[in-house]
């Protein structure tokens, strides 16, 4: 099973695309998508949008994992980046309704099993799980394969996308 | 000129279409889309889309105007909000670059001169500027005609959309 996972954001969405085999996963690509700060806000959701429809395309992922808004105390940078997410969930909706969602906190403890785990803990066991060599570069996309991971770990458990 | 006048919400998203012209404005239709809450939130995105899709295809706007978000002290509600916004915007942004976008500061401003104008001003000045026999309805509908008139007063100043 090929599985999108998805670190939303405005500047930055973190993505990360594994497969997932009865005998472990393996990284298909990670990376990020960047939209520059002086182009114009309904450009860069355009932007983000092509972005998710050329991985999708591309991987045809059969099922989809974003990562639940962090809420910071900068209200004009979280509304900005909320409208993004919003953009994201709704492309990648178009395309499959196998979408689901988790929060920084089960990330956390999907991955390592406590909930407190700092970041490169977190990393770290992403760079383990995927056997890769060196710990996934940017921090975003390294986000993304831990969303894509917890979805794969967690999958059998957890209920469809649905914001109540 | 047409314009599309847009309240964004994820619950109601409100509308408002004018025409405007040398000798004042006349309204051509308005109303609410509304998502059902026990929906799935992607799903609600995509009835937003395809709600504002409809109402574009059907009165081929010149120019779309969108109120800004309002911060509330509710931040799921204010995010999930921001998410419904970000479609619209993309999704008028698809058919159009000439997007817009008012505060409530400017829309009290352009419509009564007064920035402290509560609720009911302003919906008087809709129906007095739109010739109505009585107020419109519901408030959502009231709100996006009255930033399609604010855009219609103040478009001869106004920057292009873009939150920076």
């Amino acid at each position: 099973m090929v599985i999108l996972g998805i670190d939303p954001g405005l500047a930055t969405v973190g993505y990360g695309i594994i497969l997932a085999e009865r005998g472990g996963y393996k990284p298909l690509d990670y990376g990020v998508i960047l939209t520059p700060k002086d182009a114009r806000f309904p450009e860069r959701l355009q932007m983000i949008e092509r972005g998710i429809s050329t991985l999708i395309d591309k991987y045809k992922p059969n099922e989809i994992a974003l990562e639940e808004l962090f809420f910071n105390n900068n209200q004009k940078t979280a509304i900005n980046v909320a409208q993004a997410r919003g953009v994201i969930v709704n492309t990648c909706f178009h395309y499959t309704d196998k979408l689901f969602e988790y929060t920084p906190l089960q990330i956390k403890q999907a991955l390592t099993g406590y909930g407190r785990a700092d970041k490169r803990q977190i990393q770290s066991m992403v760079t383990s799980f995927l056997s890769l060599k060196k710990i996934p570069r940017p921090d975003d996309a390294a986000d993304a394969l831990a969303v894509a991971l917890t979805h794969a770990n967690t999958a059998r458990f957890s209920s469809s996308f649905g914001i109540k």
